[in-house]
């Protein structure tokens, strides 16, 4: 990074006005556009200090929290990267070792294990309704924590995946568009196609689509869902799309084909996913513990899917895309066409042809958390980050 | 917390006379009243600075190694916050990821594990005559690999639980009670009711009470354990806290009804364990593999249990203590009636008057480990203490 | 250690050619002889200052990953402590708790977990002609991702143990017979004896005994290999021990009676293996999932163990040695007869002299493995360590 492209970066992150130390970051349209911008501005500058080899530690001691109720590769592994290199230490809550399994209150454990903690990243995206209920809660308990004396610092939650949002995914996905496209204002106008394809697997999260519209439609770009009848997401999310669209003079559409989703495209963002009724009779299901039910519902869904098989992103619907180079995104695993299995969401060759460009998508993501960490941390983070670039400290 | 405060904490430090350094913390009947006292005025100092929010590091590198042999939750993490705080890492020993299972020695383990560790903390409370045992074991070969110079260091084993003491649980309720009554000396006389109560669970250990018992009858108090009959604990203990009681001319009773031991007491602590004979059986039974007769103990002792609904803490007996104003405390998760469990410890209206100052409660015990950490492991702990504050390092 | 010893041995780092920056550290035989010398050099000044309680710390952050594909105590711990010790942060890759196991390939997750990361650290022992493999393919999609731009670093893959080679284990072996025999020069004529010895136990690796013979056959040694009829190794393991003894006029032979290759040994190595034949079929059968032929093969082969009982390192076969005081070694946990099981690979008198060797001889493993951190992620090592001793920084 150039010194003038630091200070430039920088003066932007000082104008900015954001109520975000000692928050909860749990979904991006509860997020003021100038607390975005502070996300993607910081981000950018410590992944560039931290191509550079420099450290951007900040933290001498402390804890960060993880707590992941589904399985999880990339996330973990980002979290675990950007508190590592922001000087936290990491523990995870594993529900199986602990005692919460034992009946202890949520309100309880999350004052008991944040004596000592300054975040506590969470995913929990298997329950429609029950995710982001679930970060509320904690959240809730450790600021009640914290009004009463009991913890020192107030802990902020972060979203690293729910049933409603997936704000570092989408966060990471809007720094391959700005890195990408150039700017966040080269955005306007853009077409992006957030679009159902088909998968032979079954009850992916809704999380990462209701994720790109809720937050893609704020930068005056074109949002074009796209999904087969049924397909739904949850309605409010799509509310908050739409509003966002109107507010910032952008557009958003639903339709049916994935082809009219790629037409003209400069983005296609082709990804499975679970009908939102099907999801809610899932998350009755196991409630009820109903096994026949969820093997049933199983069988339905997968049966419904393969309904949809030609909803594969491959080179003839890439045509349609604007000069046949849009940029294709995904948040990986894709479930690619002869690969990972027989038919999936892409073939082969496309998704060969982009797969170092879904690599970079998924480099932000550390980035992306770490910035997060320090915006809802550290004060004054600009006046923070030129002393850690003055510093020139090395990282190794 | 004011310098006053601070360099009068640290004058009382200097003055006390402590042989703890690479040493085992695994009773507190084992260490003198000074080194007792060192403990909650070094926790009091880095919990006062933590919340100042100042660096307690003392460690560049260096492992901590933890060993549970149950599930944990508040210990796990303030194990780990501690050990974190001070600047180590955090290395957990799972007894199924590793060959511990396939026959190599505990000697030899223990020695493989500790070439670059401060400290090893053990959990290891299931099986009466084992918990404890297994950490003098652990402390005897790291002393073994010291002297024969396969060890550079010699880790100090903590003792996180075991079946006969539960030290830095009874040392976070000792700080309470001296936060609660403002000092050490003001608990001389204060009455304090360890009590058995009903839960509908089974096999809850004996170390809390135990740990109580042993350690609050060293400082003048008036103890009072109530238990319904056939609910005892180690007798080694019990003479323990007898002694104790003696030779620092405070008392030591044991009641069979709770109204008894709650009558005017200044502090109430109602907590269920199992009877040490069913422990006994219980451990034999496992030993032998005895499924059939496991089963059918779990259900003799369930039955007798339940004999004993009566033994819940409510408001009823709360107003039979000091001004119907005793100190209620627990280690959590308490049994919470309607809450928790249909009926069990405590009722719903008097844990949650209680409940905050039950979080404080927990909230020293990230600290008296550190202390203990510190103290087993640093030299000259007062003038290191005052290089740490006269740094004025801040952790974030 | 002295400052002359300390010069002394940086003198000699100083001149080594070593090309091992940012190169993984898969197998010793493609490493230089500079490059095994510079190991050897780091890891005792690196010993050296541990002992002495300086920090050894390098890194201010960024990220090591283990991914064990087996269980493992001591290799684990070593790695933890080596990491630790040098600044790093510690992530495992627990192929449960991902989605590895969920069809991603090796390629995208070794990117995907990469982005911060210094080091990955493996171990896969399990299967013939799948460990060195696996690592090879973390390491060509890590070069793939940074020539790509998609890391910032190429982390280094470590081997901590795959189908054909021990190399930190076999470092640390050469690290003891180096303190032993007080220097790598005075091994040139030692007789050492890798033998196969009896143990009840079935489909131990044998990447310890190729570990052996593929390493001690570059220092003059006169290395004899002995099992019993069938207990081969890899084949090219076997040439690269013949060709190496020739190379450095050594001596490399295969004998079939375990009192030959004790005959006049300075140093014997008794250790179980699995015959190279059956670990094959045992890898068919496995990726068949042929549970009976599996449960068929290892009663065959116990059956033959069963044969070789006399295969035991004992009193009378230790007469055979120089002056019936040759060095014991054993990589750990041995086959103690009487003690770990009722017959094994060593007699418990021979095993309890030599105890405190072996835990001398795991004690190298940390260092050696921080000596591989230090070489392949640190430019100009002997200028670092040079920095790292002036600043006389102690760890605690």
């Amino acid at each position: 990074m150039t010194n003038a492209r630091y200070v430039s970066l920088l003066k932007k992150l000082s104008k900015l006005k954001t109520n975000i130390l000692n928050k909860d970051f749990l979904l991006t349209w509860e997020r003021s556009d100038d607390e975005i911008n502070a996300v993607t501005l910081v981000a950018e500058i410590l992944k560039e200090m931290h191509k550079e080899g420099r450290s951007i530690r900040v933290f001498d001691t402390g804890l960060a929290i993880s707590i992941f109720r589904d399985k999880s590769t990339r996330t973990r592994f980002s979290f675990a990267s950007a508190v590592n290199a922001l000087g936290l230490g990491l523990s995870e809550l594993d529900e199986e070792k602990s005692q919460v399994a034992h009946g202890e209150t949520v309100r309880e454990t999350a004052n008991m294990i944040s004596f000592l903690a300054e975040v506590i990243g969470i995913r929990d995206d298997m329950f429609l309704g029950e995710g982001n209920k679930y970060m509320r809660e904690v959240g809730s308990a450790v600021q009640d924590g914290f009004d009463n004396g009991v913890l020192h610092r107030r802990p902020s939650v972060i979203n690293l995946q729910c049933d409603v949002d997936h704000p570092t995914q989408a966060l990471a996905d809007l720094m391959q568009l700005r890195s990408h496209f150039g700017s966040l204002q080269n955005l306007r106008g853009k077409k992006i196609a957030m679009t159902w394809a088909y998968s032979p697997s079954y009850g992916k999260p809704l999380s990462v689509p209701q994720g790109i519209i809720g937050l893609m439609t704020r930068f005056g770009m074109d949002v074009t869902l796209a999904y087969p009848p049924g397909y739904d997401l949850i309605p409010e999310v799509v509310d908050v799309a739409r509003k966002n669209a109107r507010a910032d003079n952008g557009r958003f559409e639903i339709v049916d084909r994935m082809e009219e989703a790629f037409a003209n495209a400069d983005i296609v963002y082709p990804k499975s996913w679970a009908p939102y009724q099907v999801m809610q009779r899932r998350t009755e299901l196991l409630n009820k513990n109903d096994k026949a039910g969820l093997v049933e519902l199983e069988k339905e869904c997968l049966a419904n899917n393969a309904r949809y098989k030609s909803w594969e992103c491959d080179e003839n619907k890439m045509k349609l895309t604007t000069k046949g180079e849009a940029l294709y995104m995904h948040c990986l695993p894709a479930d690619i066409s002869g690969v990972s299995c027989a038919q999936g969401e892409v073939s082969k060759s496309v998704f060969e042809k982009y797969r170092l460009a879904t690599y970079a998508e998924a480099g932000f993501k550390p980035f992306v958390i770490a910035a997060i960490v320090f915006l809802t941390r550290i004060q004054n983070p600009a006046k923070r980050l030129d002393i850690l670039m003055n510093k020139r400290r090395q990282r190794g």
